[in-house]
């Protein structure tokens, strides 16, 4: 897939719903993730914040499987499309971007596709 | 809008072009970078490997105009939609996302929207 430029181990990975395009969500990856997510055709992130891999899904469900990959120029950012179960964000949204910015203040547009109360237990 | 969560200084920047819904590129943006792109409605970012602010088009005059901003779930990455002059890549595309993984090789599905030579002298 050409070389990838782990930038402090990490690319970073942008996720896009396959027939509607919509950007769901960005994550990080490490060497790991990547391959997991190739091999396994399921998106596997690397959580900076629990510092451990992570396969998106494994507790909600909601699983986001490849069809399609892209890479960057500088090979330090890869793009997925993928078929989406669920919704990506925790909040209970299709997408994690569901609050639009205007005049300084984010504003909701999406509605919840599930509850994250019954879905996180 | 709403609280940015910027880890080691950064929040991610996703760019999109603003009729197609294409992505164009991947960066990142301190809060200096975000201050400029909303006061002036032209992206700026902070370029990682030069250590400095950067102004998209500032040697390229391949601006990117904000139309409009999304922030995610957790505050640490932004979705801009943008008009964009000319290519967002400096290799010459108009996406940075010009190569599809096929296989484990990356093959180019892009044309070129002009020529990188005569754009950075």
């Amino acid at each position: 897939m050409g070389s990838l430029d782990f930038k402090e181990g990490l690319v970073t990975a942008v996720v896009r719903e396959f027939k509607s395009g919509d950007v769901l969500m960005v994550a990080h990856m490490n060497e790991e993730a990547v391959l997991k997510t190739l091999t396994t055709g399921l998106m596997h992130y690397w959580s900076r914040s629990r510092r451990k891999l992570w396969l998106k899904g494994e507790q909600s469900r909601h699983f986001q499987r490849v069809r399609d990959v892209f890479v960057d120029c500088d090979g330090d950012a890869l793009l997925f499309d993928v078929e989406q179960t669920g919704g990506a964000c925790h909040d209970g949204y299709r997408s994690c971007f569901y609050r639009k910015v205007k005049r300084g203040k984010s504003v909701r547009v999406l509605k919840k596709v599930f509850s994250p109360k019954k879905v996180y237990r």
